[in-house]
């Protein structure tokens, strides 16, 4: 690398507009910390003269960030656009190929094609750099890499998305519906504004529980299918009746191997209220390994937004800087192997399962015999009538039974006109 | 560095067997993830047929620590005595002025000679690894100095020291009596079975709060005389009190900037209940960060123990095997600066004054007219009676004062015949 290092930013959206701005003011830190200079030679965006928070020096603006690439050769380059294809993959593709190294947060595209870009980066002899890409500014994939590098982990899991934690801790605070809750937390900047729909499905956290595994695991980036629910479903009933029996409902990924072989899931979870989980409330993110020899570890930070984010391409940069060629996944892409997927139909959980009937004799011996059929047994029951209406509501807590047993029992109730809507399951999580 | 990397190991203590068996345990994950092969090539301690968990290649032990760094090379030796001085600086600044890596969990050494033996190591450009010696396995320093190296931390505090967090937790949960509790801790191999002092006295967590400053301030290890209390006061009467008002205690280790003045402190504290770090119980440790731009980062563990320890060192030994030559300390030791002290009268809390005195007309009122005459002024007061003993006991929240302030104002109560004895002092925090 020269003595002064070019820096190339490609997006300048909220966090590409506030990376450029950080890395103008810790010119002078970053020179104390790593010996070397930067210098910002090229940004790029869809955009020039869009309203941005942070001005930007317009000069270096250019259209085409493969233009940059090729033409300016910046050693070190952000992409920060954050799609999982298109053009932010042609352009760390590209960057790759020509000896540039790349830092992303973009958590889309390192769960897809992480594989593939992790190799060209060894090929290449740069560096690949995705800490930003989970859990914000948690150093949680350094961490794995390096701080515990040792340990056999044999599971990680967490809260892994900032967005649906605020909604379910603020539905509870505040008593009111996922879809008012969801408004407020699109006017705060929680969720976004157009299509909050990855961060509620679950499809977010899903690509942080897969890039978390292959590092954890030392496995290829899996493409599995696998259980992933989100929280649309998740009523302020539910989460009342979870506060009665000492539980509350966190969307958790989870990512484990079960009998030498790999299970990947994002779903909601009923946890103890007195659990370290339980009470990670807010925009939190929060990440728990389980390894040998070190025990069970916690981080927990903030998982998302400018601040945080930034703080990760920085540790990334700095870590450029100071001349260390990494393998972009801890260990050669030739070592990491593929993994069996765990059969999801084995999963199994105790169950929250709630339903919504008419107020009429039969129907809770209805529920408990087809439930008695598939052999899941009932550890509490809870009925409570709404009179008026004449309807009521079951919650029974069941122990444990695997998913493809609850599948198929459940299925039963969809002809059971006595039975109002399709029965809302949670698993419990311990 | 050879094609094979020589090991050393001095010191066969608890961590240091478990030392040796995990690297013969673990040499093709370390040759796979380092791509490094490593030989253990020399061992010593005070007792070679001492009886220990793991049996040791009594070939290969040499009595003279010493010999075994000039005559055997070895290129990392693993120092795990655990002295201050004495043999534990002899073997560190001999290896490292011999050009071996060094690796050590020894707080006490790093925490007093750190600023030195840092800078040997830089001169002759050898690592100087001490990720051991601060809350266990918990990653903290390799995440100061790498995952948020780009932040300005302007705080770092926490539960340092797992023995007193057991003896507190195990307090409240058995209502045992300090003593008693203190027994079950020495049976339970949580403390020192001959002389647990430095843990109780707050020594300990003091240390690791020297190295955490030093690293998340870039400052020289500091060695100025500062506020240290340990736990022996704490009763179990106070851990009930405390309960009633929604408060747990807990010993937290503190380093702050304030006002550009380092702050570092160790003293049992009341927390709400309802905290993340009243939550953390038993022999873990917390450690929570606050920097710009990442928020608060949260990193617990287990705080001691070979596993646990045993994590850090191997990491530190990865680290070295990758060939990253780094600064011990993050930065260079000339970029360093020492760094004024602030002055502990300053230090404001509010506080929990708890008075045990005879129950007759006058004392109240003798207690909060001394607490006005120092401005110190009563959030709550909560007495309870003792009928039979004709005793009283009172409970005082203050609103927040300083230190000096509190000391004068509880001198005077020295004399006071009716004060049955010294009131005990813990300050709230939040």
């Amino acid at each position: 690398m020269n003595k002064i290092s070019k820096i190339a930013i490609i997006g300048l959206g909220q966090v590409g507009n506030y990376l450029y701005r950080e890395l103008n003011l810790k010119q002078k830190d970053i020179q104390i910390k790593t010996g070397k200079k930067i210098q910002i030679i090229a940004i790029s965006a869809k955009n020039k003269n869009k309203k941005r928070k942070f001005k930007i020096n317009k000069k270096i603006f250019y259209k085409d960030p493969i233009k940059i690439i090729k033409e300016f050769k910046p050693d070190i380059l952000f992409e920060v656009i954050g799609q999982s294809d298109g053009i932010s993959k042609k352009v760390v593709e590209t960057a790759l190929k020509n000896k540039v190294h790349v830092i992303t947060p973009n958590k889309a595209l390192i769960s897809k094609h992480g594989d593939y870009l992790g190799k060209l980066a060894e090929e290449n002899n740069v560096n690949l750099e995705f800490e930003a890409s989970v859990a914000g500014g948690i150093p949680i994939l350094r961490t794995i890499k390096e701080g515990l590098s040792t340990n056999k982990i044999s599971k990680v899991y967490g809260i892994l998305n900032g967005t649906t934690n605020y909604i379910l801790s603020e539905m509870r605070n505040s008593k009111d519906s996922f879809s008012n809750v969801l408004k407020k937390a699109q006017k705060l900047g929680y969720a976004e504004p157009i299509n909050p729909k990855f961060d509620l499905n679950g499809l977010d956290a899903f690509a942080k529980v897969r890039i978390l595994s292959s590092l954890a695991f030392n496995i290829k980036i899996s493409n599995h299918k696998c259980l992933m629910e989100g929280i649309e479903k998740i009523e302020l009933k539910d989460i009342e009746i979870a506060n009665l029996l000492n539980l509350r409902i966190k969307l958790l990924g989870i990512s484990e191997i079960i009998q030498n072989q790999l299970f990947e899931t994002v779903h909601p979870c009923l946890v103890s209220k007195n659990s370290y989980i339980g009470n990670v409330s807010g925009v939190m993110n929060a990440v728990i390994l389980q390894g040998k020899p070190v025990g069970e570890s916690i981080l927990q930070g903030e998982g998302a937004g400018p601040g945080p984010t930034s703080s990760s391409l920085l540790s990334d940069l700095y870590s450029i800087l100071k001349g260390n060629i990494k393998k972009p996944f801890g260990i050669s892409s030739s070592k990491r192997k593929s993994i069996k997927c765990y059969n999801v139909d084995n999963y199994s959980n105790s169950l929250y399962l709630r339903f919504e009937v008419k107020d009429k004799p039969g129907v809770l011996s209805r529920i408990s015999n087809r439930l008695a059929k598939y052999n899941i047994s009932v550890k509490r029951l809870i009925q409570t009538p709404d009179k008026k209406a004449k309807k009521a509501t079951i919650v029974i807590i069941t122990h444990k039974t695997t998913e493809l047993n609850s599948k198929n029992c459940l299925l039963k109730f969809k002809r059971d006109k006595d039975i109002l809507k399709y029965p809302t399951l949670i698993r419990i999580y311990n």
